[in-house]
């Protein structure tokens, strides 16, 4: 790969791949008490945040992850009223969820206040709607959040976390499952960003079987390009305590929107033949 | 960029993007008349084929791009017989285009006949079907050859070529468009791969419009994951001289597919919002 220091490149070791994109200059690089955080600017992709040597978003092509982690669920289950993300500090999944109005509250739990204190500085797009009086912010252990939440008090979890190494680890294990299940109403979802199909398959696969076998009714992948994550093809999987569709309960366009739509989201479920069990 | 030789690293100059292999040893280079050509071991992806410092394909995710190269136009046009495939000198979409029963003759015409000559000794699982009678092999420039094609003489043209600079140059360009209008039947269709839709949004677009411009009745892109191009995030065009449908004539399974189905025929076609007129 190219040696210089006029690119950032994640190395995927586990894979053997690499992608970079090429640097302007280092804007902002600190320790937190969990992770090593740092931003750049890109020449062709916009700001660039970085969390222990991982990308975690760019300006250019954040509005892919965020927008399938928020819509699908949103417009799968039948009345998201009370919606909990666990991680998610740069608020980009968070403004996508906002944009729907049958969502009354939101409780947006990271381990780390800093992500959030830097999207605001660099990434001030995806925090447009942080004032909003439906949204409360939770600075602590997420698993742990989760694990005391009451009872039947969630109709949507969005699992918007870091690569199961680190701090969010504990996110792609049963027990974590079970308090999603358990926090839940009677309709309840949730969905979880589950790596790249191809590269990471079995991680891929097991965390559908960890959902079903926690007491998920049902578990569906949802494909969507991301350019800035090993592979390019990245998913998350969503699983609901009832059988639920794979059309959306409305074709109504949301504001702002650049790559869901009601097409999208059928397209996201359709299953490569070769992850068909 | 890693600083040493164990890696591939496919630089994309426009884009301010690269992408890296982690390689075993190298296993081949040549210069022939047309471009410069190297196979190597990688670690985790199988062989790789580089032409012109430009991931060709690897064994490992090849069949995403070929499968969709062959199996949508082929499942769309409503009586395939008579193919032609302008460049694939891999033969991993000709692999796919034998697959269909219904296909009668396949052309296949490559400048350079080394390409298919390194890759029967390399990637032999993509040139298993070369012996098929309904084949016949052309080693010359597709564009020349289209041009002097019978009018009326093909259902289905495939153009699977490298990136627009060098020698396929010319599959980008509206003459080209209006030989393969010219050269097909009534219900004819062609299929072109066309780059990222993210990162090459410009000339994506135009292959649309240029192939609308030469005459075709409707274009419609297809979206698919190609991990080890620029962005992970291919696509190709399809046009066809009447309307079409989005959705597929038959859902009878082909036999060794891995990614293609009918649920992702009809996903393929789905467009994101930003690339909605």
């Amino acid at each position: 790969m190219i040696p210089n220091d006029k690119w950032f490149t994640e190395e995927d070791t586990r894979t053997g791949t690499a992608f970079s994109l090429r640097l302007g200059q280092k804007l902002q690089e600190e320790q937190t008490p969990w992770q090593h955080i740092a931003i750049y600017a890109t020449e062709t992709f916009g700001k660039l945040m970085v969390i222990d040597g991982c990308i975690m978003l760019t300006s250019r092509d954040n509005f892919l992850y965020h927008e399938m982690m928020a819509h699908p669920i949103l417009r799968t289950h039948p009345a998201p009223r009370r919606v909990a993300i666990i991680g998610g500090g740069d608020c980009g999944t968070l403004t996508e969820v906002l944009k729907h109005p049958e969502v009354e509250e939101v409780v947006q739990v990271d381990i780390d206040k800093r992500v959030t204190r830097l999207s605001e500085r660099y990434f001030p797009e995806l925090c447009q709607r942080n004032a909003d009086t439906r949204v409360r912010f939770h600075f602590e252990d997420g698993i742990r959040w989760l694990r005391e939440a009451p009872a039947g008090s969630l109709d949507v979890i969005i699992v918007d976390s870091t690569d199961p190494v680190g701090p969010a680890q504990g996110l792609f294990t049963r027990p974590f499952h079970e308090s999603c299940l358990r926090a839940l109403g009677e309709d309840g979802m949730v969905v979880q960003q589950s790596e790249s199909p191809l590269l990471h398959e079995s991680l891929f696969r097991s965390i559908g079987e960890h959902l079903r076998q926690a007491g998920f009714a049902r578990t569906r992948a949802l494909h969507f390009p991301q350019p800035v994550y090993p592979s390019g093809w990245w998913s998350a999987t969503l699983a609901g305590k009832r059988d639920f569709s794979d059309r959306p309960r409305s074709d109504e366009m949301l504001p702002g929107v650049r790559y869901y739509n009601a097409d999208i989201h059928r397209a996201a479920m359709a299953q490569p033949t070769f992850l068909r069990k």
